[in-house]
């Protein structure tokens, strides 16, 4: 039996660690700063796939793939976009390995080496952009609505789990629009499209909000995002949407005549979410036992396990419970009826407690004698036994109690954690216990990197549903009209 | 309107490139050898993923993920794997780029070499094995069962869309298991998902077999092989599974614990189809007027084009044709109303037959009036006028005709080009007419070797159902038991 996870007071850190690589859900590989994502961790992440491409496809998407490399004079374009990730990024000089004649073993092949240097994509505009140019003539060739599912690299010098990796899996959505008015909209659209998708799938309430000139995408005009608030008080940026304006259509020339017969560039956007995510899905809800998944993500929704004596006993039950099973599964709830036979009931169901499945049921003997069957709530942790029959609408109708009591649970967190200030001594007080704190600014860059050398937090965004409102910016006592939300963030 | 393709007959190579262009599949990007899948060819690409990732999920697989960087270390420790891969592969010796002091813009920084450089993957088997070595300990974690999809780079030379890239999507199954039987009966198994989704997807018949030791996978001990037949008569190879005996187990000291309590080497297969099998789709069915999709795997399977003058016509059309649209959409079928109005009924046509739409319906305001509907399909190109009343049964039944008659016709068309031959002149002469020449050969390499330098065929496989049969090779003369399948091949 598997020693207990370390406990989120004790070292919350430590228990994140522990908790991703227990469920099994990641673990680092021998390439410095890139993760293997495990199978239960990968079937959740197909689950997130899943659902956010269906998103995208409703709202007139489509899919395409482009190039891993890009070359090394693409991504100087775009004066801003290079400045932010020349600094982290995989190079490709070489194209062949060789035997070495003094005996060295496998080498790189010095006469193999390529005219430019290739780097393997931190994100795709430049690349993409390039194609724009010969995709685009005219406002009929407009909008463009494109995203792909891809790998990026970012050369991260600390890394951790799903949160920071050097390597990544995302979507990155690109589109072309005729005008700035539809670009906004597009970029704004796509802000819901992610905020819906946390609330609703992930369970995770997040405030949408814009971010300051520092925190800005590398070439954007405008970056939207979504930021939600984890366990341990701090903010986790879960999904970006960018308005481009012109940038990239001016750094690859890409030109639309429009109806009214004039060249113009074009207008842009792209947004993306990763495999980041799965660490703020994990954050969100999990507890010192293990994770704790929304139904809507659960590879496994309900795990029934038997308990019994001998074979006798057990092919009783597995009679009387595959055709729930068997129901169960026609409504579409994903079920496992685990009755192997190496394992004690006890380890099993600390084991799926451990991988968060949302609904335990187990049938014992006395169960059978009785026509009951208990339910546990792996959220409330809650034990009920009840009557076998009616189970499959209760099962069905605790699914949906569960999604929506975990939202209402991070919620209630997030609220409780969430402080209006209007000092510096309060700043600093409520920063110590963790959370988002609503603060005047006077909206200077200068004040904004002050109080994150002097704290640590950093604007999470401006939330769009700030209201206008006179106040004094907590640091230089300058006049502000509207309250931003600062935290300390992963 | 788009001038037409060139025809098969006349430059099957300017044809096949042509086509990929004009139907909006894919285009090279400016990374050398790397292609752009465009949506159109993307959604076909899905529908491909999604039909093979439901059958391997039925056949027990898993999917995950493992990184794109492999140390150069790794790659080097199976021996005949390196000797294969280190020719051609994109090798990352840097994590950074600067600024150059000097003024010459964006340069890859000196400072930030790595000590160990990295291969991008041109196939995972070290990277996967090296953590199979940390997940096997017993019998009880056998079988290991995953797949991943992923893209991967092999730096070919000579580059061709679909057919030959140097980056190109795939999937790839690693497996390890207890026994070297449990191997190959898994190897085995993964062939017969690939044969039965190239027949009963793709509409493609191929032959099963085993490949020569010539043109083994680089660390397999056997690899099977399903081979198709392309228009222009030559073999292109669809798909591979790879018997691995216990070579990278070896490499990488992976041991596993027995139900005996012994401890032993496990056993591995690996197995995967890629982007590749659009090159073959798109050249098993597709015509001079454009691509033929088989239905199960086109993106849109019915288009209805309306034939109208004014918006009352239109709209009277349209209140006809909603209700079918909703109730064909409600069977299942990808269905597209094209009502957009800047281009004509003809060009309509055109395009859809270039884009290989299964069924076009027409209806014209002459059809409103007598209650028909024009049924095209584009297979045999023939067009029907049909009651309106009942064109749904119709469509559904159409549309499985059409998937069993492509299969029916390329089954046939291989069947008229596979040629028994029994001397060397035959052979010769059959191999200028193209197709699979079944003929004896004496099973040495060498021989093999002097045939393809001859006369640039290749042994595509030794197939599954060989019967024994004594004769003598074509080429020496010496003792055969059995034929095998000669062609020229992609």
């Amino acid at each position: 039996m598997s020693k207990s996870l370390p406990s989120r007071a004790d070292n919350y850190s430590e228990w994140y660690n522990e908790l991703v690589k227990r469920a099994d859900l990641a673990e680092n590989s021998a390439v410095r700063g890139c993760m293997i994502i495990k199978p239960y961790g990968y079937s959740i992440w197909e689950k997130m796939q899943r659902a956010l491409d269906d998103m995208f496809k409703e709202t007139g998407h489509t899919n395409a793939y482009f190039p891993l490399f890009i070359p090394k004079s693409f991504l100087s374009k775009e004066a801003s976009h290079v400045e932010g990730f020349a600094k982290e990024c995989a190079v490709v000089t070489h194209y062949r390995l060789k035997n070495d004649p003094n005996g060295g073993g496998v080498i790189v092949d010095p006469d193999a080496k390529l005219e430019e240097e290739l780097i393997v994509r931190p994100t795709s505009e430049t690349v993409i952009w390039s194609s724009y140019k010969n995709w685009i003539q005219s406002y009929r060739d407009l909008p463009l609505l494109i995203n792909q599912w891809a790998n990026v690299v970012r050369w991260e010098m600390r890394t951790r789990l799903f949160l920071r990796t050097a390597e990544f899996l995302w979507q990155e959505g690109h589109t072309a629009h005729a005008t700035k008015k539809e670009a906004i909209e597009e970029t704004e659209q796509m802000l819901e499209v992610y905020a819906d998708f946390a609330e609703n799938f992930m369970a995770m309430p997040v405030v949408k909000g814009i971010k300051t000139a520092n925190e800005r995408f590398a070439g954007a005009d405008e970056t939207y995002c979504i930021e939600a608030l984890m366990q341990d008080g701090k903010a986790l940026q879960a999904g970006t949407s960018h308005f481009l304006g012109q940038n990239f259509a001016k750094a690859f020339d890409v030109k639309f005549l429009s109806k009214e017969n004039q060249l113009d560039y074009v207008w842009g956007t792209s947004w993306g979410v990763s495999t980041r995510l799965m660490g703020a899905l994990i954050m969100a809800h999990s507890d010192d036992q293990g994770l704790v998944l929304p139904p809507k993500l659960a590879p496994i929704q309900v795990v029934i396990v038997p308990i019994y004596k001998g074979e006798e006993q057990l092919n009783a039950i597995i009679e009387k419970v595959n055709p729930l099973v068997k129901s169960l599964r026609k409504s579409g709830v994903s079920v496992k009826f685990d009755t192997s036979d190496n394992q004690s009931p006890g380890f099993k169901f600390a084991e799926y407690e451990l991988k968060g499945v949302p609904i335990r049921l187990a049938i014992g003997n006395r169960d059978m004698e009785n026509g009951t069957i208990e339910l546990a709530r792996r959220d409330t942790r809650e034990k009920t036994s009840m009557a076998f029959d009616g189970i499959e609408q209760v099962v069905l109708d605790t699914l949906e109690d569960i999604q929506t009591k975990i939202y209402a649970k991070a919620l209630a967190f997030r609220t409780e954690k969430t402080h209006v200030v209007n000092t510096w001594d309060e700043f600093n007080a409520k920063l110590e216990e963790g959370g988002f704190i609503s603060a005047h600014w006077d909206g200077s860059s200068e004040t904004e990197e002050k109080i994150k050398e002097l704290t640590k937090a950093t604007i999470r965004c401006i939330p769009l549903d700030a209201k206008e409102e006179a106040g004094t910016c907590i640091l230089t006592g300058n006049p502000s009209n509207k309250r931003v939300l600062f935290a300390r963030a992963y």
